[in-house]
Order: C-alpha cells, then sequence, then structure tokens
C-alpha cells in the first residue's frame, strides 16, 4: 500500500479507499512516459479513474462517495505521483472541487446564510456533490494572467447577469484537464463587485459554445496535465448551473480549516511521491550496476554514498513537513488556531517541494550523464519536482510572507491586546484562489 | 507549560510533572548566564531539582518515582533548554542513568537472563531505579580518549577482580555532574574480555579513593554543565556495588527499542529549546527596537524579514524531526522496526542540530554587532548550539551512515532474502556508549 | 563584445577573434529553440563557424589557424553559450582536438620523442592542426560505457594491427557531433597493451566502412550536441591516419599545463554564458512587467528582489572560479604547479556548474508557472545547465578528490620529505580521457 | 611569506614590506590566546607594530611612510588574522585613517576645494599622514548606537564651534584601540548641518579632558580589539586639529575608487587569514592524528574527506572573491566605475565572511567535541569568524542592497537613457561611515 508511506496510521476504511488508488497504479505508470512526451493526459485515464471509483473519493457517502477525507487524498496523490504526477495533480484539482459543496454546507449549518438562501446554496452545493460520486470530472483554474502585488491571484473573469442565467467573459490560464474535464468549476466577478463578496461560482461544460482551449501548454513538467487554461467568449451560462448568491464564496471560506489553502498539502504529495520514485529508481540502478574493475555496487563509492545520504534526508523532511501538515489539518479536535495552521503551510510548501526537487538532482547526479535523458525516471522527476518550486508560489516567498505575519503580529501585541487578524490573510480573502479552497 | 510547544498532545498526568519542571526555570534562567561565564554548573541546581521531585522522574512509580517517558523527559529538558541549557544536558545524563534500571528488568521479562543471573541482575536494577528515585544524582559518561575507525564510542577503562569487588583503571574524557554527582554509574572492560561481553557498570561514588577529577573543561559551549570527566586509579567497588555479569549489557541493548541511541532524542530537545529561546529573545528584540527615522520596527526590514522568515523555518525544522522521532520511539504499539528508529535518528540528530545553529545564527545577524557579546542571549546560543553540532557525532556522519545502512541492505535485498543487519549495528554493539542507552 | 564579460583583459588580437564569435552569434540564438526541440544539431553551423574561420580558433598561425587561446577559446564558448549552449559545446569538443597537435610537438621540443618517432609523431601532429586550420571538423568521445571504480574514464575500444593499418572495434558512449563532424578523433588501446602506454589515437573519416551512429541520446539538456556516439565495427584506418607510437599518449600529457584536464573550464564557462543569459533575460522580464495594481515592476516585490539578490551573487561566484583557473591556465610565466592547477579545477568545476544552475532556478522562481515552459529560455537553461551539473563529475565527486590529494599530500609530508604524487593523478594517467587533454 | 598567499603576484617591493608585517608575526601569534581569554589588546603591540615601522604602511614615501597600497594592507591584515585576528583588526582601522589624508589630498588635485579652502584642508592631510609615518596610531569609529532604516551608519554626535576652536559631544559605539590609540580621529556633525555637508573631522587626544572610556566590550569573537567605545563630554579640540571646512567630507568621498567603502575588503583579509588559520590546524591535526584500531589518520575517514573538501572549497571561495575585489580597487587605469566596485563588494563581504565561517564550523566539526574549547584554533576561530558576519552588515542585506541597484538601473534603463546614480549611492552618501573611507 504506497498511500501508507505517507499516512503511517490508516484506518481499515482508508485502507480499502487506498486499495482502489493502488489497483490504478500500474495503469497509470505505463503510460506515463508517453503521456509525459507528447504532453497529454491520457483520455483513457477519465474512466480508469471513475470505474475504480475515485472520482467521488472524498465526497460524503450519503452523496454517494466515498467518504474519504484529506488523509485519503493525500495518500492517494501521493500514490499516483509515484507513477504520474501529471494525472495525480489534475485528479488533484478534481477533488478539490468537493470544497465548492462541502464548505456551502458547512457555512448553511453554522447559519451564516439567510433562509431565503439556503435553498440555491444548498442545491447548488448537493449538485457539485452527486456530480462528483456520479464520475462526473470537474476542472477548476488556478490562475489568471493578470498579477497584482498584494495578492496571489486576481480573479478578473466577469459575469454578466442576462435572462435566465449569467453570461461570462473571460481567460483562466492554468488549469489542469482543459478538455478532458466533464464540467469546469468557474471562478467569476459579478458585474457591480469589486471584493470577493462578488465571487460566484459556475459549472461550465466543457463542449459549451463560447468556450474554447487555449494553445497547447508545453510545460517543462507536469506536462500531461491538459494544463492549457480556457477562453470564455460570451458563454451563456442558467441560473440553476451557478451558485451566483452575493458572499457566498467569503462565507463558504470562513469555514475552510487550514483558511482557503486547505487541501493543499495533497498537491505536495504529488511531489513526494515524484521524489519517493526517483529515489527508489536510484537506490535500485546504483546498488544493482557494479564497477567494472571491482565488482562493488556503484552506489558504494564515496560520491554515491555522499548523494544518497543527502538524498534520504531530503526524502524525510518532505515527509516529515508534509505529515505534520496532514496532521494539524485532520486532528479531531483541531489543535491549531487556523492562522497557526495558515502560516505552518506557507512553509511547508516550500519546504516539501526544495526538498523533492533536491532528491531529483540527487538522482540526477547519481545516474549521471547516461541517465540525464529527457525521458528516464530522473530526467522526468527533474522537470516535474522543478514545477512544484514554482507552483502557487515559490519557499521564498512562503518565508517573507510568514515573516510579515509573525512580525506584526509580535508587533501588534506590544502595543494592542486585541487578537490580530494579519493583513495577509485580508489580501488572501480579497484575491481567492477558489480553486484551491476547502 | 513551556514542554507543551514540543509535546503538543500531553496528558493530564505529563502536564502534572511538566509542572515540575516549569518550576524550576526562573531559577535555572536566574543563573543561566553567570553559570556560563564561570563554567561552573551551579551547586544549588542539584538540590533545586531534587526538591522538585525531579531527580526521580523517569522512574516507575512502583520504585518511588513520578513514572514519566521519554516523553516527559524530552519536555523537560526542552523546557529547561530555554532557561539553561547546560543543566539541562546534565540532567538528561542523570535521567538516561535509570536505562541501566529498566533495560535489565525488561531482558529479565524476556527471559534473556539465567535463574542464577536474574537475583543480582535484578538487585542491581532496581538500586539505580530507587536511588534515582530518592533523590542521588547519576553521573555517567559519554567517550573515553581513544578513536577508533570502526566505532563511535570505545571503551579501555579495565575492571580487575579483587577480592570483596572489582579494581577500576581508565580515564572517562565526558560526563556532565563531575563533582557534582552523587555516584559516576561507569562502565569498564572486565578483564579477559574483548568484546562487548566483558562491559560492566559500577556505581562509583563521587568521593571514592582513587576517584579524581581532570582538568576543567573549558568549552565552547555548554560550559556550566561540569563536563570535566575523572580519572580512576585503582578505585575500588564493592560487589554490591557492580553489575559484572558477562553479558549483560548487550542484553539489556537488546531491549533497547530505539537501538542503544534511544533517548537521545532527548539531548537534541535541550539544544531546540536553546533554540526556541534565542527565536523569541531575537523576535521580541527587533519588534521592540524601532528605526529612528521611520519608527518602524527593526523587524519590518527587509533583511530582517528574510532573516526571521529562515530562522522560523529552521526552527520548524528542528521541532518536525524531534517531533517524528519521539513518536516513533514512544508510540504503543511500536510501528518502525528497531533499525528504522536508528536510522532515522542518524539523519535526525544532525537535522535538528543544524537547524537550531541556523536559528542561533539568525538570532546573531538580525541584533548585529551590538548583540554579539559573549554574554548576551544570541552569544551564548551560539556557543552552546555549535556544541550540538559536534555532540555525539556530526549530520555529515550520520548521512554517511545512513547511506551505508540503506545502500548495504538494498544490496543484501539484490542477493540475499533473509533479513539483513547491517554492519553499523554490529559495530555500535561491539563499542557502544552506555550512557545513552535505554 | 559578449566574451569580455568573462575574459576581461583582452588584447586586441583577442578582440579581433572575438569579433568572428561576436558575428556568429545571431544566427545561432536564431536557431537554438529549435534545435533543442527537434534534438538536432543545426547542419548549417558547420558552414556557419567555418566560414568565420573559428574552426582554426586555437590551431597556431603558423598552420593557418587564428593563434588563439585557452583564453580564446573560452571567450567563445562562452559568447555561443549566450546563444545556443548545444554548439558552444560541440564547438569546444572541435578546438580541443588541438590538444592532439600541439601537445606531441611540445613533447618532441622537450625531447621526450626518439629520433626514429619524431617523423611519424610530427606528421600526425601537423595534420591534425593543418585540418583544423583548414575548416575539417574533428569530433572525439567523452566516454565509454564501462565504468571502474578507479577511473574516471576507461577506455575499452582496441586496435587490431593489420596489413596497412589497424582494425578498430569498439562504441563510444558520448561525443559531440555525431554524424555531423567530418573526423571522429578516437582513442583505443593498442592489443597487447593494458596500460595507459597502449593509447593510440586515429582518424576515424565519418562515413568510413563499419562505422555506425547509435541511437539519437534524448538528453535532458544540452539536446542539440548531436551526441550519440558511434559504434567502430571493424573500421579499417590506414597508417598515415593514426598516432599509435607506444606512449604517445601518456608523453603528450605530460606537456599539458594543467593536468590533462586542462581546457576543460571552457565547458564550464558554456554554462556561465547559459546562466549570463537566463540571468539577463530575467532581468529584462522582471523589470519590464509591472503589477495591475501599483504600476510597479514586478522585480521591485520582496521576493523577486531576493531572488535577483541571490542569482547576481550565484553569477558573480561562477565567474570569479572560472576568471581564476583560466588565469592560472594561461598565465605566462605558470605560477602554480600542475598539481594546483589540477585540485583547483577538481573543485572549480562543481563550483561553477552549481552556481549556474542555481541562476537557472531563480530565473525559473522569478518567472513562475507561465515561464516554466520547455522551450522558454528559463526551461531550456534549467535543462541545459542540469546536465552541467553531471558532466565529467558532479561537485560532490570533485570535494572528495581533492579531500584525499590534500590529505594524502599532508599525511606523506609528516612522514616523508619527498615530493609526493598522489595516487589520484596515477589513476587519472592511467585511465585517461583523451578527448578533453590539452 | 604569508601575506602571498593572498596576493599572489607581490611585486619585490611589496615583499620587502611584507617581510616587515612577517617579522611580528610570531610576537601576534604567541599573545593571541590570552589576548581573547582577557579581552584586552595587548599594550605591547603598539610599539612592537611601531617599531617594526608598520604604522606609515599605506602613507606614501614623500610623507615618511612606506609607500604601501591597498595591495599591501590587504597582505597585512590577512597575515596577521592568521596569527592574532584581533590586532588585524585594529591594526587595520588605524591604517584607514589613511583616507583622512589621502582623498583630501587628492580632492585638492582635482580642483575640489576653493583657493582658501586649500590651505587647512592640506594641512590637516597632511598631518594624518605625517603623524602615522611618525608612529602615532590613530583610531577611528565604525557606528554609534542609532540606527535608521535608511542608512548603515548614522552621526549624531555634535560640534559646536567655539573660541579657538570646537566642543564635541556624543558617543561613539565601536572603534577598537580605545585607550590604546594616540588620538581618536572622530567625525561629528557640525552645528548647523543636518546632511553630510556638515561632518567634520577631529583629532580627539586619548587623554583629552571630557573623554572617557565606555564599559568593556565583552565580544563573542575578535575580543582583543579594544572596541569599547568612547563617550565625548564637552571636549574641546582646536582649530588646527579638526577638518571643519563644510563640505570637505563629501568631496573626499567622492575621490574614493570604490565608493566609501573602499579598503574594507582588508576587513575580510583578517577573517581570511583567520579561516587559513584554522583550516591549516585542522589538517595537521587530522593528517597527524590516527585510529587506534587502523592506524589510519583521523582525516581519512570519509566524514573527515568531506568535511575537509567542504573546507576547501569554502577557503578557495572567500579567497576567490576577496583577490577579485583587491583587482578591480586596485588595477591601474581602474576597469570598472565606481558603482561595479561598490555592488561587488556589497556581495563580496558577505561571500567571503560566510565562507570564513563556514571553513571554521568545518574545523569545529573535524575536531570533535575535544577541540571545542573556548581557548582552542577552532572555538577562537568561530567566534572571531562570527564577529565577521555581522560586522558592517549581514550577507543577506549585501545582497537585497544589489538586487536593488540593479532592478532600479535596469528599471531606469527602460525609461531613461540618462546614467543613473541609484538610492542606496545617496543614502549612503547621507550616512557615511567616514572610518571605512578611501
Amino acid at each position: 500500500m504506497i498511500g501508507a508511506r505517507l499516512v503511517e496510521d490508516m484506518t481499515d476504511a482508508e485502507r480499502a479507499r487506498a486499495q482502489r488508488v493502488e489497483s490504478v497504479l500500474p495503469a497509470l505508470r505505463e503510460a506515463a512516459e508517453e503521456a509525459d512526451r507528447t504532453a497529454t493526459f491520457p483520455p483513457s485515464h477519465v474512466s480508469l479513474l471513475r470505474d475504480a471509483g475515485l472520482l467521488g473519493l472524498v465526497v460524503p457517502e450519503k452523496f454517494g462517495g466515498l467518504g474519504g477525507t484529506l488523509r485519503d487524498l493525500a495518500a492517494a496523490t501521493f500514490a499516483m505521483g509515484t507513477a504520474c504526477p501529471s494525472t495525480a495533480l489534475a485528479y488533484f484539482f478534481h477533488n478539490t472541487s468537493a470544497s465548492r459543496g462541502l464548505l456551502p454546507l458547512e457555512a448553511i449549518e453554522a447559519g451564516l446564510f439567510s433562509d431565503d438562501e439556503i435553498p440555491v446554496v444548498r442545491a447548488f452545493a448537493e449538485k457539485v456533490l452527486t456530480r462528483m460520486a456520479d464520475g462526473v470530472w470537474l476542472a477548476n483554474f488556478a490562475s489568471e494572467s493578470v498579477k497584482t502585488a498584494k495578492a496571489n491571484i486576481t480573479i478578473a473573469t466577469t459575469a454578466r447577469s442576462v435572462d435566465g442565467g449569467w453570461i461570462l467573459q473571460g481567460e483562466k490560464s492554468f488549469g489542469c484537464a482543459t478538455g478532458v474535464a466533464d464540467y469546469y468549476l468557474t471562478s467569476a466577478k459579478l458585474e457591480g463587485y469589486d471584493t470577493a463578496e462578488g465571487l460566484a461560482t459556475f459549472f461550465v461544460p466543457r463542449d459549451a459554445a463560447g468556450v474554447s482551449t487555449r494553445a497547447p501548454w508545453d510545460g517543462l513538467g507536469m506536462r500531461a496535465t491538459a494544463n492549457n487554461g480556457i477562453r470564455l467568449d460570451e458563454v451563456f451560462i442558467p441560473h440553476d448551473e451557478a451558485l451566483a448568491v452575493p458572499g457566498a464564496f467569503t462565507k463558504m471560506l470562513t469555514m475552510s480549516r487550514g483558511s482557503f489553502v486547505g487541501n493543499q498539502l495533497a498537491i505536495a504529495a504529488v511531489y513526494t511521491g515524484c521524489a519517493q520514485r526517483v529515489y527508489d529508481e536510484t537506490l535500485a540502478a546504483t546498488t544493482r550496476k557494479t564497477f567494472a574493475d571491482t565488482g562493488a555496487p556503484i552506489a558504494s563509492s564515496p560520491v554515491h554514498q555522499v548523494l544518497i545520504g543527502e538524498m534520504t534526508r531530503q526524502l524525510q523532511t518532505a515527509y516529515l513537513w508534509l505529515r505534520y501538515q496532514l496532521g494539524i489539518e485532520t486532528v479531531e479536535p483541531p489543535v491549531k488556531p487556523k492562522q497557526e495552521v495558515f502560516t505552518q503551510w506557507r512553509l511547508g510548501k516550500g519546504a516539501v517541494t526544495e526538498a523533492c526537487f533536491q532528491v531529483a538532482l540527487g538522482g540526477l547526479k547519481a545516474g549521471g550523464t547516461s541517465a540525464a535523458s529527457m525521458s528516464g525516471v530522473a530526467g522526468r522527476a527533474l522537470r516535474d519536482l522543478a514545477m512544484g518550486l514554482v507552483m502557487t508560489f515559490p519557499a521564498e516567498r512562503g518565508l517573507l510572507e510568514v515573516a510579515r505575519v509573525i512580525t506584526d503580529a509580535k508587533a501588534n501585541e506590544l502595543f494592542a491586546p486585541a487578537p490580530h487578524i494579519p493583513d495577509s490573510n485580508t489580501a488572501d480573502a480579497q484575491a481567492p484562489a477558489p480553486e484551491v479552497a476547502r
């Protein structure tokens, strides 16, 4: 059970779900190299995962899903990451759509919606969840092209009210499963709003009129994610395929356990799976291959000992940050305030991905020039893991953000006894990355 | 409850024991600077800790102790490390003596001793534990001067049989609480043996004839540990103050959960406490002090943001390795084979202490030249934490050892299906560091 | 004059030669991306460089060349590295062939050959040089597949004496300009020899009977070098196209200034050129592009300031090691013993290539996901510079070798006053990498 | 000739001067440990250096000095750094006083002073130089207590005009040779000015009325520099012992070759000398001491090989940055614009001192706990080199400053063709560190 390397204390139910993941790994592994070479998400993977029941992994059983949690998701993306990191990432983004169902329902429970809002919110939320459980693949999008100094992500796509629904206009720059997913779960800004209050969510059918796929993305790594992004040109979406209640988005976010960044550790789990794979392959290759003169394994040379020792340390470092984050985001009852869960991850994301990248570098060096090919495990891992360094934000940004949160909090503590909500949190709330919310 | 920063899931009983530790911290903190300056273990600390009942912290209640475990010990040494790292280290070594009582008793339970051996083994073991519970301070020694290429530690001290007991001859180069402890729990090699089978343990009274204190050790850091070491010149020890049953030592070691290095993480906890202290002080100082022109806290400058972000990351890194190690060494039932617990620590020791040292460096830089004094928190932490880098073994050695274990195991796996016990383990068993066993 | 960034004190003659290099850069830059994508050495580059007179760059004027030195070569490969690192590398290997002409002539001068050997040695040496000056492209090969623990490179290709010449049999695993060069300058072991005494050199015409090209090498980076390698299956080479005087090879090596590794810094210059390019592009892109909200350049964000500061430091580090090495390998009269020039480079190779790779990583992070494509400057540089990490040997190996040389020398110094030639040098001499000799 | 390790191309005249330095090293080395222990600048060192003629090392021969340049100074402080870093640093500060004579004279030559200003400027300048040549020790001060966000150093000491001279009031927080130097060359702000225009320089006799020594500075390292700092309480200085011409200071600075930071590399040379010493001692100790079981030198163990390889790399890194900086600050004619010399050093200072510190850490680890004492070479070097990390500015600050200069310049380049003088330079000019000017 590969996922148990990450989630060491799996329950029986978790093991049963992990078994489904295990069953698809050979097919993913088989297709990985060609998928990377051609930069194509293998279309067969949709039915593969659907047939294994995995599209509903984190959907509660009452909506027809498998009832998994973030623990299952992390174990799954980790395990898939050892086979095909691209598929693992696309699968992650599908699963994170569940937040669009789960968090609104929690917000209803918490009394955040008015009586007249509740039915429409509930209907949309349950539609998200039941579709997933029914085997519908939902894509969503991580970013747009516009950059602002204050926020990580800025939403410029607009939704204009028309008779019977909404007209969407805009462009989404990244998003796995473009042209593959059944629906694109899309955020847009309602006309007349310029804060996060006006953010709404829409089911955009893959083949709806006005939807077009952007030019193929020729990524350095994670190439088989179908990450092109889409253009929305006067796309009509009927009312019942939208959640356009003003404020719904921000209310939903308040329910997120780890602030809106919850779930994101399951992306880092993809990279850790990838790193574990290149580590295993490096060990296997260098212990199997021997020196012609001495007959000793290549791995026994002093330089390989140095490289392998360092790779081991780096891999362990990735696990430690990841497992700890998983713990504080899933333990019941919660033991850390949301703010601390958030800052821990601002450090953790960079720590995990940098460590994983170092494992790939070690593998590259241990293999020498002959292993440094575009298509081998070492070369692919290096490229895939390089993407991890820049995805969402680089480690350097996380460090600076955490420093700001900590020093602001500390400075405030000196002058004001009231609990402090750092600016960065506000900035996030104003320019959220909806697709990574939980 | 400072210790709860490390051990986040304390039980009520653990909290109660931690409260005793908490009560002595102000006195330790008060004395720390002078103790460092004069390189003197404050004699008053013995009664301070004894009166708080802390000398029996990890002794089972049935022998009169507080019934704590390694979790308590780590929380205690961590908390003391924030106040006076030297005292924390000396206290650690006292506590680790409990292994000389606990492990033999476990070995008896496991049927490793013959019927005629059992009474003498049990008597000695219980004497260790009851003395600790009664407030007797037991010192022990980490190394001797002779170095060998194969082992970390080599025992050259000898025990010669004489009428009524043994004559010890030798020198111990490091060992906290020299001249302070009531007894030195001392390992020596029985004459006629040249393997670990012949290792025996003796209670050497501090003031016994023939015992002398070596010249003061003018350490770079951890100066107030009374770490001089002793000379044993024809020291007589009666039979009932010795455990000289051949093989007792190696049998005892087989009971250790984390191989003989168990408990050692509580040393790393000392350094982590020290790092937490310098981190806290740095934050306090740089948020309190402001620039004369802008009025902004020093901490808000770009360079301080970089330093604080990095210090935060390093401190978290130390915690992660330490908590994980504590988990795998204490969780019931055990989840990792002894070999894995061992290799994890070979990495972890270096990872924790290097990370802690980086925190000290960050504190030094954040404070500038005016804080770079011998006696301030930053200067003391830098020196104390530099000792952590070299204590037991440097990080680089741990990496190489782990690489060897892993690649040997892997290479064997290719050729032989039988479970493999790496050489390094054997080497350790032959030249153990008894004082750090559990 | 791009090359002057590396060689800051160019003479007028050097500037004139560098001007020729400058003239070909636009064409190289134009073709680089497609060449990388298709993993093809652009055939037009041969005539481009030939027409610019550059194939004789380091051939003395008396043999029809331009009379350049290692300083010219490094400036050239650096400048080409900013445009197309693959071409720069292939061009390097052509130029290093000149050593096969220059060093034997120096060895004749030094009286190392007997009177009857001199004519055949001189004829071969002059043939190498005049062919190069005449615009003939000479390829050579860096390694074979067999690995030994003692040597970096092992020669297993054999030469069997037959009537009128020699029959070559073997395989060469790496070598730029496969299928492109006019001749492969090939090392083989004469039958009956098993030391470096028996190494001989042959002109193997590209289209000779029995010569075949190995399967295309799908490299991670440096893909447009035509680095496939060749197979030699009973290839006949006449006497006058061979230098088969026993001992010629080792005599030649004794004339090399920086031990046989001389010239190699011009490979590191390729990577440094590549790093300079990605640095320039990163600065241009991040200062040109602005934040939508503040209008400030992206480069002004705290995280970009951190990245750019670090990239600058790393780039400078590469230059410093490279320029220093160039200085000690070219200054007249020599100021360092050969041994020191050698060890300096064992450190320097790793230092330069690791620093360059860090520049590429910084560029990747500064560009974010949108710049992390296979074909953009950041993505290509990352892949090309990753090859630098493993080419010849990784940094970790260099460090260990230097440590051995230094500690052996030091240990010997303690016991023996005689000058010491470390083992590693012997190992090199016994298993040389002829293609990188000067 | 130890200094020749740094300045590899010494002229004969430089060698002759270096010989004087060589002659005092044994005495410095002899006194170093005790000086560190007691934190006392050995009073005998003043006459030692004076008698060797070294107080006029960088004073032109026409003023009675030895006619050395920055090359001599760096070679000297490096060599002394191998013996007693504290003395080397104090000696550096004495020598840098020469700038207060040399730069004004250059400014007069450049026509920056009016005819009526010239005599008073020249008189003061020549007094500085002739006093140094005559064996007078001049101290000066690096900083005051007030910190501002904009500048590295802020001058708050004031000079009030009174009959016959000036009254100084203020405090200087750091400055070598407190209580030892014959005069303190002191900067103060003339009343009525609040820019660098109003900065004036005064000869303050050590024993003048109103001058007091601050409490001893109990530094972490560099303890024997007598770095207490002074208080000036209504200290009267007559006109002819002052250079109070408004604008003299800024005019002087414009003549400095490497911006006001010129000479500073000679401080880094102190640290590099210290690092070379700990490197040499580590090699000597680990090759001399052997393992008891194998008889092999300690240095041959895998972990020592790793440590020594890394130490060698770090030490070389320090040399490379230092030699390059020395080159661009001394080569005639100058090859780099002042701005580039400045930014190079903002990187270089950090690069040298961080590398040196890593050498010390390697030495510490190679020596193990027994070498980790307060007084041994490894312990002292660690403490002394830790001071190098924070002195003037930490490496992190240099990186950020360089990033700002580069990106500002680049951004301006896009919009404005005019040559750009970055803000940071202005900031420096407004809040200069006069004592480090050249």
